[in-house]
């Protein structure tokens, strides 16, 4: 990595932003230091993550949100994330045809991403992805996922602002999931508004919200959009930056800020201690052969597992010495 | 930990196999001893995975599937997972009313899970809780899932079988979805098939598997059902018998299970790292200090990741030495 490297992403030159993400997917060699060169410019830019059942119109919301953005000359970074994409290797959500209009605005950086691998880290990844955005001042960066799985209530409770997207009518499974994500809702979308039970979906959620007070005192707000018509994008957009502005009043927002890099840190090391163990602990080929043995129940995983750690010993740091 | 607790379990005792799970779920001390000293009873039972997009009625099949292997004499568990519902420390699933005759009846046992805390690893728990249910001498273990995420995913597909559920005239992003489980599907069931639109659903999912070839030959049957009827069952368990006799000829049979053992031991590992890492690296409260240092830019989370992990040393074992 050169300095200059650095400061063309900071310039926002397109290429290098786009390169640097590869990195941080490919895990590149040099991908940790330029994140470290990067990380003091971070923190000016305001990240948007978008959740919502599959079916629910995220990507059109997403388009027109960031379409909203440019008219206030916002400059606008969208990360598509798919986890429940495994084994394609790449992301689905990369082949949607994007709004013409965004695809061809160079101050609108569109990308997509996929889990890849066992060793998984798709929300790190996307942080630090959204951390190259922010550091080459993208004004908005709108983190948009498939689905409402645990991986994706994981990166969206990285952002800035999460946005919980529903539509009317949903199934009574959608209650399920609606309880699980409602803890990380900071404003709350129902999609498809123009559809029967509108109302039916907002009493609903209204009835889930009363239940739930939050510590900061927030009330999420209910914004109703039509995305394919464009309607209710304003009003989604002030909502959002009104939430913004009242986080940054917050003495809780350092706190919040705390938590999410408490839980960044525990992500990152989760994979690096794993990949550094499995490099260590092992010998080419010694996994494959251990796990036949449990296969035909020859050995017990507990006692490998326990084998393993045992034998993992953490030298004191250099702090802690003196 | 005594040997008579370990036979009470492989007895089929009901509040042993509800203790040993509860340890299990609460990662308790001796969880460990207990599930090595039933990983010798375990590979009787069949385990069989069920996923699908919410709404698609899995908790109705799975019931019903369960009521039909009752009439076969068959011994039944219900493991219903709940990844989604991270925050909310109990699992939703659990609150349904499950079907009177299954609940009442003492060769079925049903239990709920959902993830907690921050450590994760409700895939290997779900493992744990399935062994414990094997090893108890349960002859079917069905393991039902709320969503399709990627935790969904990873769970069902330590499974024996691997059963994808969908219904008629779901919309465009379930394609999406789709692609990212037809690989860990074995058999196909749509349910609510007196609906409109199964003849479309059927047609595109025949079109989706015909572009994927399994290396092992099998050709996933398509089945339909309608749950809340009780059609389709009979033909829904004889498509999962055959699989599991089409798996048993298998050589392949025992590299699927290797894959599984290996998948096993690396999440294993990657959850029992990280908590002697965290525990043995920070002192009390250090973590936290360095994430509120991280928060107010003072200090980069990439060099803290990087030197706790540069002091992690791995020993060799004892059979390395020799």
């Amino acid at each position: 990595m050169t300095a200059s490297f650095v400061a063309r992403i900071l310039a926002r030159d397109l290429r290098a932003v786009a390169r640097a993400i590869s990195k941080i997917e490919n895990d590149a060699s040099d991908a940790s230091d330029i994140l470290k060169a990067l990380f003091p410019h971070t923190g000016r830019g305001l990240t948007i993550g978008i959740t919502g059942a599959p079916g629910a119109g995220k990507s059109s919301l997403v388009d027109k949100l960031a379409a909203y953005y440019r008219t206030l000359e916002k400059t606008v970074g969208i990360i598509a994330v798919d986890p429940s994409s495994p084994f394609s290797g790449g992301a689905i959500l990369g082949d949607r045809i994007r709004m013409q209009a965004l695809a061809n605005d160079p101050h609108v950086f569109i990308r997509s991403m996929a889990t890849r691998g066992n060793l998984g880290g798709l929300a790190r990844a996307t942080v630090d992805v959204v951390a190259v955005l922010d550091a080459a001042g993208y004004d908005r960066t709108l983190v948009e996922t498939v689905g409402v799985g645990q991986d994706e209530v994981d990166i969206v409770k990285t952002a800035d602002v999460s946005i919980v997207v529903l539509v009317p009518g949903m199934g009574d499974d959608i209650q399920a999931i609606k309880a699980g994500i409602m803890e990380i809702g900071d404003i709350f979308v129902i999609n498809k508004a123009e559809r029967d039970g509108v109302e039916r979906t907002e009493r609903e959620l209204i009835t889930l919200l009363e239940m739930s007070e939050r510590s900061d005192g927030w009330r999420p707000p209910i914004v109703r959009t039509v995305a394919t018509q464009n309607k209710g994008i304003a009003e989604f957009v002030a909502a959002i930056e009104q939430y913004a502005a009242f986080r940054q009043q917050q003495t809780a927002s350092l706190v919040r800020r705390a938590s999410i890099a408490e839980n960044r840190l525990v992500e990152s090391l989760r994979e690096r201690l794993l990949r550094r163990v499995l490099h260590e602990a092992f010998a080419p080929g010694q996994l494959h052969e251990l796990a036949m043995a449990v296969a035909a129940r020859q050995r017990d995983p507990y006692s490998i597992v326990e084998d393993v750690v045992s034998r993992v010993h953490i030298a004191k740091s250099e702090e802690q010495e003196h």
